[in-house]
């Protein structure tokens, strides 16, 4: 049982290599650039988490963790595409380095090399494994479809968001977790019940996600506080003080005429109506939930040790 | 064993339903809009044809030829976005008629979900199958990007030209029999001969491609005369042109000055160095080397009749 800073230690000395051939140059260079950004490698290291949960790790775990980490870098290439976002991880992003279409071949590729990846995978395996990661797959794209969508509406229900976050960022953590159980040889019950404990954590985790830019300190988060505010973007904070009825009206304007103290004024709509507090409890409820099923799994206790601390640092981090 | 034109009707119908799910709409709308436009549906029938040659159509082929025609569609979508091309097949591109990160994300779920069909082969086949498919899938975006890099080049030699050509055209081509020839229990000598034959039929396609479009009837063609050389695309008879030297000096002022008469004196100098007649040449080369693989298969030649009609069909059309 390794933790995650172990296992994501050595997921980096495998994967910081080269993925793409030399040549054409003008496309794969941009892929190299791009997976040289780093990350924080949440996936593929909660991929095999879930396996060492059942078992040692499989090598057919470290090929679905690359091909999981490769995936979500080509949403990310894509999705700033989609932004227009200037920077990722505090450097250029592909379309802007490069060009959109650049950008685009460049995800589309990724995306291949991903399912080369999966190709490597025992062939007994192998389409239980394509079976979720498709499924996933369309799944986050559904997700940032919806994104978009409501981006451009006014009204944004608590249920459509929940659903477009479960969507966008839970399954995918929810799915590597349930492909390294699937190829650590746990049951069937074992592997859905990991599901719904990362499904849970990726809600918790975008509750705190939310709550930071808000009402985080942003010399630890790094980040301008109430980049959300600023940028109108839908978050928990702000459909729940829109439902919360009395403040609908001076949100709506707010949001509208940007006043240049827009975030302070917004920031006190959500303090008026107890939104931080809200949201804290939101994030514990699903935090518990999660907790709840990670217990349910019929393993000893202290196998589940290293997803509990992680899970413990995801939604409890002030950064 | 079944004509082209058999095969074609009965993948139709077979193909064409709804592929996707009602929601999110904003999604699934451009895929459904842009399938429904249609197409020749040669790559699929290519598939089922190369399984055809050595054995009754399997139900695994019909899955593969759903995801070859999906992947084609696929590189359709993003490939307008990158060519900014306003039509596809007389109707409004799905970046035209909705948006650019529509068309992205509709692209994106297009090909997860040839992925799907993939995943329905038998699994003792699965792994063969993916392994071809995604080669090709990364040679036919290598093939976008060189073509979009000699785009903004001068001068392209003969030799990249064509390797460019075969990246983006043929190997799918190529492919597609192949993958077929595999699910129908073709050896493998077999499979690749049937590979090269299309490979080589796709640069001959190319070729009459590129010859059309200068010294096609526009009335049968449908197209402009000199669509490409107003585009200052380049083609086997620009490159040939170039590098038959003489010209190269004419040819650089016309492409750099877009005179109202380009395609007469484009149309001229091609004539002056003989180029037409070059690349029927060069078809025919292409095309005899076709037929020689073709040939070489060790099944009976009445198995051969369907791909040789239709292989005679698409490089002497003059439309």
């Amino acid at each position: 049982m390794q933790s995650f800073e172990t296992l994501s230690k050595q997921f980096a000395e495998k994967f910081d290599t080269r993925h793409f051939p030399e040549q054409p140059a003008s496309l794969y260079e941009p892929n190299e650039y791009f997976l040289k950004l780093g990350g924080k490698r949440i996936r593929p290291v909660l991929c095999l988490m879930g396996n060492e949960m059942f078992d040692e790790i499989m090598p057919d775990a470290w090929h679905a963790a690359t091909a999981i980490e490769l995936f979500h870098n080509f949403t990310l290439i894509h999705d700033d595409i989609m932004d227009k976002a200037p920077l990722r991880r505090g450097k250029q992003t592909v379309h802007t380095k490069y060009n959109d279409s650049t950008a685009l071949l460049a995800g589309d590729v990724m995306l291949v090399k991903a399912y080369e990846f999966l190709n490597k995978i025992s062939t007994v395996q192998l389409h239980k494994v394509l079976l979720l990661f498709n499924k996933t797959a369309i799944e986050v794209c559904e997700g940032q479809q919806l994104d978009m969508d409501y981006e451009l509406q006014d009204n944004v229900s608590m249920t459509d968001y929940l659903r477009m976050i479960e969507l966008k960022t839970s399954v995918a953590l929810a799915a590597s977790l349930k492909i390294g159980a699937l190829l650590g040889g746990g049951g069937e019950r074992n592997q859905n019940l990991l599901y719904e404990f990362g499904r849970k954590l990726g809600i918790a985790f975008q509750v705190q996600d939310d709550y930071l830019d808000a009402f985080g300190d942003n010399a630890k988060t790094g980040k301008q506080v109430g980049g959300d505010i600023l940028s109108n973007k839908k978050t928990f904070l702000l459909i729940h003080a829109m439902e919360s009825g009395s403040h609908q009206k001076e949100l709506k304007t707010l949001i509208k005429t940007n006043p240049s103290n827009k975030v302070e004024k917004v920031l006190n709509v959500y303090k008026d109506c107890k939104a931080d507090e809200w949201a804290l409890q939101l994030k514990n409820k699903y935090f518990d939930e999660a907790l709840n099923h990670l217990e349910d799994i019929a393993v000893l206790s202290k196998r589940k040790e290293p997803l509990r601390e992680l899970a413990l640092f995801l939604v409890q981090r002030d950064f």
